[in-house]
């Protein structure tokens, strides 16, 4: 659970997922957390008294600045959590490919989008309403597949490029942002294999207890942000707070 | 100088740069090699009796795909190098960032659309006409700055996310093609700061000595190339035979 420190205010952006839904629940039961913003593309109607509701497209930079401008004149925060992402998409026939052949320029562009260049434009954002002083953080949902080192089976092209740069990308922002920010935790965070709709098609091929519920994953995340120091920034750490190489 | 074999056939993709017309003009000068495919967008005058000369643009999967077709009919291919690259485009008003304000999602989905997207299109199309047995390789121009783990000054965000997604997808296009292609070498290759339009804002801040004529960094990657097995195969090396960590 996410007890650092007291008073703790955090927002959840695409916390109307599976994961991000859990988040929020976790956070709203956690005694040293006062404020959650739910923060989502479609909207969610959390009715906990220390959670606000707020629609915004990650895509479209200019939802993401007014919202964090919102966010400045209220209460301001002490974290963010990033949990969007995309692996498959079946409106846009987006599908993680098998393999090479089945790779496609345009949902190439769509992965990139949504699971790399989405996230840091948040965190351009969202990283300057952090404490100056103490721990703060910032975290992104990555995924161990994103591991270039750890890669021993390949297909899922798109996916994997595009958390591999979301993970250069958490490194260069903890870099930037740690000559000012001494406490900041910049990481990401690889959920385990979670029963939600990303992973729904490819569950089949997960041992029953490596797959989780969405509460165990957040909660794991949670615990392992909980420890995290500055020492661990530009990381990437997995639900049970071990480390995934580059 | 690539020199592993006798009769080899070699596709240059990207034969118009600086590091491209090098790569071209040592190839022409091997005695072992008997044939180059210079490829471009801008197309290429090269006059030696070696050499073809094809128009083909990286981001048409249409154009990869008829030059692929093209080689396959005529003399087939031992080697394909890709390089490619786009790191500021002055005319789309694309700079490399030097901090996380500068973050532009459309420079975004351009850089990633040309260093990581169409190297893994052409890879689609350009792996299948590799001699199945012996010796091939694929290599595209990757940089020692998509290094996550060698990432200590941050800055050049999208640049350096593209680079890191495509070392991902050179190791995973290594591990699906590695199957079947026994001895395949799929790489990539760091060139050092060469004196080139794409680093020439930013040769003042490289010392002498470090900033490298196209002709030597070309040089110096097809002996790379040349010193590789199949025990390399997706990683990435630099223009002295080192390796570049993930």
């Amino acid at each position: 659970m996410l007890e650092y420190k007291q008073g703790l205010k955090i927002a959840v952006i695409g916390a109307s997922g599976g994961i991000g839904q859990a988040f929020v629940a976790h956070l709203e039961a956690a005694s040293a957390v006062d404020k959650i913003y739910a923060i989502s593309r479609s909207g969610t109607d959390f009715s906990n008294p220390k959670t606000s509701n707020h629609t915004m497209d990650i895509l479209k930079e200019d939802d993401i600045a007014a919202i964090a401008e919102a966010i400045k004149s209220d209460a301001g925060i002490d974290g963010v959590i990033v949990a969007t992402g995309m692996l498959h998409n079946d409106g846009a026939a987006i599908a993680p490919e098998k393999s090479m052949r089945d790779i496609n320029a345009a949902s190439f562009e769509k992965i990139f989008a949504v699971n790399a260049t989405a996230p840091i434009v948040v965190a351009k954002y969202f990283l300057p309403l952090l404490p100056r002083e103490g721990k703060s953080f910032f975290a992104a949902l990555s995924a161990r597949v994103g591991s270039i080192s750890d890669n021993e089976m390949g297909g899922w092209y798109a996916y994997r490029a595009s958390k591999a740069a979301l993970n250069m990308l958490i490194k260069n922002a903890s870099i930037e942002f740690g000559r000012r920010y001494k406490e900041a935790v910049i990481v990401g965070l690889h959920p385990g294999t979670v029963k939600t709709d990303l992973s729904a098609p490819f569950q089949g091929n997960v041992p029953e207890h490596k797959l989780f519920t969405p509460e165990y994953a957040a909660q794991g995340m949670l615990q392992t942000l909980n420890g995290l120091t500055a020492q661990d920034t530009g990381k990437c750490f997995d639900y049970a707070g071990q480390e995934v190489p580059a």
